[in-house]
């Protein structure tokens, strides 16, 4: 499996990636999900992937040509990333065709989700969650955040984290739990973890750190969160047992 | 959907379920799925129940006849809790059996998945997750909890605070917080959530309380959760800017 998500805050938007792909038991590898497209000052473009390997690889692999060859239609000439969104979305529609049936008749699915976030010009930044179909969502004003993959396990510290008005560097700690979590929780998302921050308005992508598994920022922030999440816990209110009943028979 | 989990612990056995039922987001209904047999003194003995609610009731409604017309196997003359579970992982695949191909072909599942945990006469008290094949799993010392449903959201806490030596309030506790941490994220658990405590050796069940939506205690677990959990996560130490770099283009 995989776990990656990007967050949307007023002060630019935030990517986070795992890096371990498997394909049953015996096939557990590492791929960067991570995958940047951009000309400085100009527009930065970021893709996380989730899903197939090879249809994730074909869809990268043809946006990389399309920009290469100069296509009427790339990722450098587009407008709006709406339009990128679309324009994504039709390549993994074209890959799923080609080789979804022969895939799916071997009993394995070829669908792949991305994740594509950044900042085309003077236009706001925006995040987007395209699906295997080529259709596509964004964020909204309550929710910030998309995710792909194994995403259930750290979705709580998101949705109780989450706001428009914090840093990018508590928008990426927050993203970096959320994995740690998941990894901690789930043996198909591991290390290294990737996190990419992107200023709003700034055109450039200066921002990125890679942790791999005793990287010792992640060690420490694992310490801490399992230590602070069992004292927040401690210092809940207890139940108390005049609350307590006797259980009546069925 | 459904989440309920038990835990054990060296005090005694923890129950926790929520209340929601649906099939489809148009049958949306609430019934209790926690189920408890016994007899004072002798053994207590207690079920939660996950998956298709025709296959779950269908299962209870047996497992109270045998009882009652005094059936060679019925869990009042079970002489263990494995044997239990061996009994009740067969009225499983019974009821799967009869009504089984038909739901499927309808398009649902029969699935239905139970926890059942208690004790029976001076024998250690038990937990076993019953697969809807009939087979069963129980607790380990490292891995002290069972889930059943919509269990991904409310693994992280358990997998942090659980562990042997915790009160049983503490445990219940946490139960709570696990099923309170999934109904946000997730439509379709909700209350009440029913909560009970076993006391080892005690053979009676006097621990248990049922919380409503409005509960007072509940609301006032929620908002602490919240404000630790955000809390636990601004104590954590920051990512500082010299640990980032440029993201290499691929």
């Amino acid at each position: 499996m995989t776990y990656c998500l990007a967050a949307s805050v007023d002060a630019g938007l935030v990517f986070a990636s795992d890096s371990r792909t498997n394909a049953g038991v015996d096939h557990v590898s590492t791929y960067s999900k991570m995958h940047v497209f951009g000309r400085d000052g100009d527009r930065q473009i970021v893709l996380l992937s989730a899903g197939n390997l090879a249809t994730t690889q074909a869809v990268i692999a043809q946006l990389d040509r399309d920009i290469r060859t100069g296509a009427p239609m790339n990722l450098m000439v587009m407008e709006g990333l709406a339009d990128a969104a679309d324009y994504v979305g039709q390549i993994i529609r074209n890959q799923e065709a080609k080789h979804g049936p022969a895939v799916a008749a071997a009993g394995f699915s070829p669908d792949a989700t991305f994740i594509m976030g950044g900042q085309i010009g003077q236009r706001p930044p925006k995040v987007y969650l395209i699906y295997p179909q080529g259709n596509y969502i964004t964020t909204s004003e309550q929710t910030r955040y998309l995710q792909i993959g194994e995403t259930k396990y750290g979705k709580p510290i998101l949705d109780r984290v989450i706001h428009a008005d914090m840093s990018l560097e508590e928008a990426a700690r927050c993203a970096l739990v959320s994995i740690d979590s998941t990894m901690r929780s789930n043996a198909t998302v591991g290390p290294p973890i990737e996190l990419l921050a992107y200023r709003r308005d700034a055109l450039v992508l200066s921002d990125y750190t890679k942790l791999v598994e005793d990287d010792p920022y992640l060690l420490e922030i694992r310490r801490a969160w399992n230590e602070n999440i069992t004292q927040a816990f401690l210092e809940l209110p207890p139940l108390t047992w005049d609350q307590w009943l006797v259980r009546p028979r069925d």
